[in-house]
């Protein structure tokens, strides 16, 4: 069942590989059908060459598996969490991409320093609570969905498709899983832009709300004239 | 109609991807048909995979489309306002590529260190003025094409290709497309060497007005003795 | 003899190329036959593009070759003291890699700074002492077996598969020659983000041993979920 | 005449594109015929998809060329000084490439801070003079010869195959032109780790003499070790 669906997911995880943000079987990317609400994922400690779509785990909405022989993402419960928390998003992913995890580790929000940044990212990547010990020891990957969705509690996640879970790593989403691993490729070089930035100053100022505004504005929402899908 | 142009401008814009200035559908590359008055230019929000000569867009100089089904890039008015002012260039290129961007996003110029930029680059490599608040609302692309301008009141655009947009990223130029991403390629290389040249050490101290003389004038102008066009 | 073996350790010597751990003759992979007490390894000072199953050389515990026309690895002594004194290991693994060796070179043990870290290595990754002249002087790759293996009085090389020499770069194993490079090469991931932190913050703070023990025992031990292996 | 060499020297040449230290037509390679006096050298301007054996020059001692239709590099009387100078030299190397020249851009020499360095140069990379507005200005080329010469003044460039031009870039030489690119590779990995090393702490301090001593000369000299060339 959901053959699209899986197919999809299974493209979008490839599509990490291809990018440079995974090694070895790091990683994870997620659809969801909301009408049926079921969400495929990639099965756990699986590489990315060994990936095929007949391959990626079927789950409800609740973890149980509904289709496959594996054991699906030891992150089910996050992603899960995510999908039931945001509700227009259709895809999540989970990498340890290099420089987006440096400010993960260093326990810091990306500022938005640029309009790179902006023209994806409404503003500072938002970076969650550092977890307590009773988040950590009992229920651990549900509990990492629930203080990614605290940390959202004032931010719209439409227009913030991405978090840093503190001294581990980013969450990216989109309206399907091929977006939200467009999110990863964006914030690995959004992250890497501001490292860098970081070694030309110390002190890193964001850009202006004008500029954020007009970048971000010109590739979404009613407004938009970037691209091919509105007149300009 | 200009297919020579079109074919031209579809391969420079491709250069930019093979030579990892850009990732998804960022940056454009444009040239001009001076007598014509017409430039041809990347298409908005197509990726480079799916970039053909028969895709690239003509505009007249007020940004009228001539030929094309597709939307011109979304910087159309800045490469127009360049085209404008700077009478001997024949191409114009954008990208973010990441090291040249993190300099425009820590609105530094980039500082003349060495014979490799002063090969290329008459002196440091300008960075506009931050754009207010009147510029950002209205016309946005167009007057980020005039603090460009504006940027050069002093500076001659023959023997300086580049410049960074505050906050943005950086705009560079040649006498042919190909020429214009050839300055955005050597930009990124230099950007890179004084991005880790500030690791070395705090003060970035500028080379020599004699050995940046004879490194720029050694490859360029009348007595330039490098290469195979001239007689050593 | 041992053909098997032999054409293991070939394979995870080509795999330290193919991950961009090593340049020219760099590095080295062993694996060992604790039955037979027999260890095989690269020939010393030969290059990727020419290594095959039938040059890697099989020594005795003692250091003598036993079967092959080429010298083995200069580091060969390296490699025996690890497997006399680490009983479980089944392969080990010396490069330069980048990352890696700058933290060997600053003297500076790798702080556990994220999750991706404690997903492989239970803790800090340790430095050795520096060597001292008569360490030096005579048994020079014996000795470095022997400061490492110092190094690990009060630690378990199971759980801490990788050690730095001070000065010099890193040393790591695994049950297998295979498993021993996948630990070269999250290692050097692990050392690229602790450097890239430390260009965030001056001073580096370790994560949380609650978070240190969840992701390390999440795919380690007994209770371990990840992966295919157990039951979920 | 001299095809072997203009082979050597075509393929030593290409081989600087594939380690990734050049773009363009950036860096020169050449090789020397000792007994008849000529040196054959990358001909000037021209990019490297473009360069064959044919195309090599070769130039008498004073410069003057003796074979071929193109201008040879316009960095060949530097070249020329240097084989005049370092009579056991075969092959010299010029790059731009990003690291090393970065440390010759911040007027910085390379301190010996790891075995890396020391397994292929003994000491600290030279770092020449700053050129005076007399040297550049008139016999650019061979005052930059002159000046690495004075460098080596009291170093051997048998045991140091490499020197920094300050504010400009690396210059390598070997026993023949391909062990000349094999210096300027290590080079680059070497000031690289040097580089990453600044980051991590402020003062770089360099290795012991021992250690420096043991692994120079484990894989150099008469009493070297590594490798198939020696017994055992």
């Amino acid at each position: 069942m959901l053959e699209q669906l899986k197919n999809d997911v299974c493209q979008a995880n490839l599509q990490l590989k291809r990018n440079g943000l995974v090694i070895y079987s790091w990683g994870n990317v997620s659809g969801i059908d909301r009408e049926k609400g079921i969400v495929a994922i990639k099965p756990s400690g699986v590489s990315y060459d060994e990936l095929t779509a007949e391959r990626i785990v079927l789950v409800d909405m609740n973890g149980a598996v509904v289709e496959g022989d594996m054991n699906p993402s030891s992150d089910t419960a996050t992603h899960l969490e995510l999908y039931r928390n945001f509700e227009n998003i259709g895809g999540v992913c989970h990498t340890h991409s290099t420089n987006a995890t440096i400010w993960a580790q260093a326990c810091r929000p990306i500022p938005c320093l640029g309009t790179t940044h902006a023209d994806y990212f409404y503003g500072d990547i938002p970076l969650t609570e550092i977890m307590k010990h009773e988040e950590i020891i009992e229920d651990y990957e549900l509990n990492t969905g629930k203080v990614i969705v605290e940390t959202f509690a004032d931010i719209d996640p439409d227009q913030m498709p991405a978090v840093l879970v503190a001294n581990h790593g980013p969450f990216t989403w989109g309206a399907t899983a091929d977006k939200s691993v467009e999110s990863a490729v964006v914030l690995e070089q959004v992250a890497e832009m501001a490292m860098k930035c970081a070694v030309l100053k110390g002190e890193l100022k964001p850009i202006t709300s004008e500029l954020l505004d007009k970048h971000y504005l010109r590739k979404h929402g009613k407004d938009a004239y970037y691209g091919q899908s509105k007149g300009k």
